[in-house]
């Protein structure tokens, strides 16, 4: 079983609004074991979305649209599906209450326009939302299935909850469970080179590696009759992977390397401070997205002049002088000032040049010195990502972050 | 001219990554005048690619793809269109060097994988990629534009602002420009409701409200034969929305409010300090995402336990006591404190409650006091924002970052 997703807005199509339905209709339905293979989007016209409909019933099973459902003379999703499979709009009773009531409870006047978004095609199951004012709707017809769902994404989602998830995870047998592998400290190519011939031998689960922002991943997909059948095929394989990448798998299923790190302080029941020159506040803003995360947090210092890793840290302003602050000397005085100050169980300092100003020949933007002190072992780190300064920021911030998670662990 | 757009990626179609690359590119095709139609995104599969592409031809003068131009076997998008227009595949010289000397200064080894970046559709242009391994090329073929970019975002924009859009912006003879008021202070529909009566009055410009993430501002838009005629119409609209928006106005083109607080602070050649509590480093995470802010910003403390904020900046402990850590009295002590330590100019202090844990019935999740000193006037709000962690952070940080913005105009 196959699908596809029309999406329907010229305001998607003028980049106003960033399209998350597809994203989200998709993610849902890969779970139930259907595969979305298109996904279109077009704006309020009703030729172009006559167009994308008749193109999907040629190639697909199950037809989702988003959009469209509004009150104004632009929104004519339903009519146009009722259009083209020769299907008559009926006001549907129950729907025009809900609406009357929603705009009761508002405490405003219901204009006429809105009577229009309680027509349904005649025959067709009324998804009843409790959100909004647009009801969605389900037709099947020549075995084609078309979901007709509101645009705004609470609303579809309500309605996807609701009422499409239950349905089609009934009707299925097959399900899909996928995880991801997250990998710090390797490329996306060396990863892959790694572990390519399990990539080829497997087919169920897959492995499928991606890239995003400097960080590598590998997804494992099973398609299995159950959650429990599928993870007895997974876990072999994340095993496999394990093995093959050792150290370098960070998590899986994990949102971020900072993630980790709090898992692991958490676990150890250890706290973590943060000087920072060049990251300017990033670790420790990413540590505090975390909920819970001042069990874990000792204090952060942005020490981002000279005069400050020196009166906070006692950076001494001869190592300043002699070596720079860009350098494994201040990263190293850095660090052990910061342990001084915060006492904290773990320790790291950051210092180094984000660009796009500041760099010379001998230290080029994207050099940074990374340190980490647990009172006992002392890491500095010299790192390099010739990139923007968003980027440098960000992979020297990801790598800080990986050399504590692999001091922790190695902790005896 | 109609573009059309075809997103290549099954990380796209399985809602991994949210696609932001439509979006762009049709706000900036729009500003040249030239409609996008359709958007598809597609798989990382030859067939149903071709399937995509074929259609584009039959409907769309021009045709632009994203992703797909990876290393690894599944990236096929420059060999499908060389395929479908019967286009040899040609090793660019030029290409291969960039690419070798792109790991060669990342200080990696160039898999043999990448070599395949650096083939392009004969005869193509070719987009040379300053930020990646993967150029991206254009190719003019039966009056049809073909232009193939690559997947990741900052790739794409690149590529998009060297080559596409002057391309197109040369060919075009009416050229749309829009600016964005930033309005900080007032909601979306106050703001609306004080300048209605313009929004309805003027059509060229067109003037119409937005609210992204808890901030408001205007989109002025006018069509004209050139830039400086398209600012002769906006020049006098944006004069009476200031007048009527007045210090809510905090910028316009501005991407966001820290850089407002960083042009005052450069102007007045002013240092700033921080000291933050649930912000977590946000602030000057914030602030230090610009470029040259090592010129205004002195220094950040992440004071997220009450032993940080006694140890630090010499919070006493009857006042975390007696009011708690969440308190106009601690936001005081914190900010004075601050003062002390670094001695900046103008000093902030955040404390209070994110989230999701931690609110009581007196002092609940969203709350905070927000305290700006310059060593005469101290400053100390009230904040509160019922959010969700991540919006009190975002709104908290934005809310102290108006209050030092109102602090540096109102200086004398």
């Amino acid at each position: 079983v196959n699908a596809e997703i029309i999406c329907v807005g010229t305001e998607l199509l003028l980049g106003d609004v960033v399209n998350t339905n597809s994203s989200y209709i998709s993610k849902e339905l890969s779970k139930l074991g259907i595969n979305v293979y298109f996904t279109t989007v077009v704006g309020d016209n009703v030729a172009r979305l006559e167009a994308c409909l008749n193109l999907a019933r040629t190639r697909s099973d199950i037809i989702i649209t988003t959009g469209g459902l509004g009150p104004t003379v632009d929104d004519l999703t339903k009519e146009t599906v009722a259009e083209i499979l020769g299907i008559q709009m009926v006001l549907d009773e129950k729907a025009l209450e809900m609406m009357t009531s929603f705009f009761d409870k508002l405490g405003r006047p219901m204009s006429p326009n809105n009577r229009k978004q309680a027509f349904v095609p005649e025959g067709s199951v009324v998804l009843y939302n409790d959100l909004g004012t647009a009801p969605g709707c389900m037709i099947m017809h020549e075995e084609k299935t078309y979901i007709i769902l509101p645009g705004p994404p609470r609303e579809m989602r309500h309605l996807f909850e609701k009422y499409v998830y239950p349905y089609y995870s009934k009707l299925s047998n097959e399900i899909i469970v996928s995880h991801v592998m997250r990998v710090m400290g390797i490329g996306e190519s060396s990863m892959e080179a790694k572990v390519k011939d399990l990539i080829d031998a497997y087919e169920n689960p897959t492995i499928a590696p991606y890239a995003v922002s400097g960080e590598s991943y590998l997804r494992i997909t099973a398609k299995a009759h159950s959650k429990g059948e599928a993870d007895k095929l997974i876990i072999p394989v994340l095993d496999k992977l394990k093995e093959r990448l050792g150290i370098s798998v960070y998590g899986i299923d994990i949102p971020a390397i900072e993630h980790c790190v709090f898992n692991c302080l958490n676990l150890s029941e250890k706290k973590i401070a943060f000087a920072e020159s060049c990251t300017g506040g990033l670790l420790a803003k990413r540590m505090t997205d975390i909920p819970g995360s001042s069990e874990v947090f000792n204090m952060g210092l942005v020490t981002y002049s000279n005069e400050a890793k020196m009166k906070l840290l006692g950076v001494k302003k001869d190592t300043l002088d002699k070596f720079g602050a860009v350098s494994y000397e201040t990263a190293k005085e850095m660090v052990l000032g910061l342990s001084h100050v915060s006492g904290a169980d773990i320790c790291v300092s950051v210092t180094g040049i984000a660009g796009p100003g500041g760099g010379t020949e001998e230290k080029p933007v994207g050099l940074a010195y990374i340190g980490v002190y647990d009172g006992r072992r002392l890491w500095i780190k010299r790192s390099f990502w010739p990139k923007e300064r968003e980027q440098v920021r960000l992979f020297t911030a990801n790598m800080a972050f990986d050399m504590v998670r692999k001091m922790l662990i190695t902790a005896r």
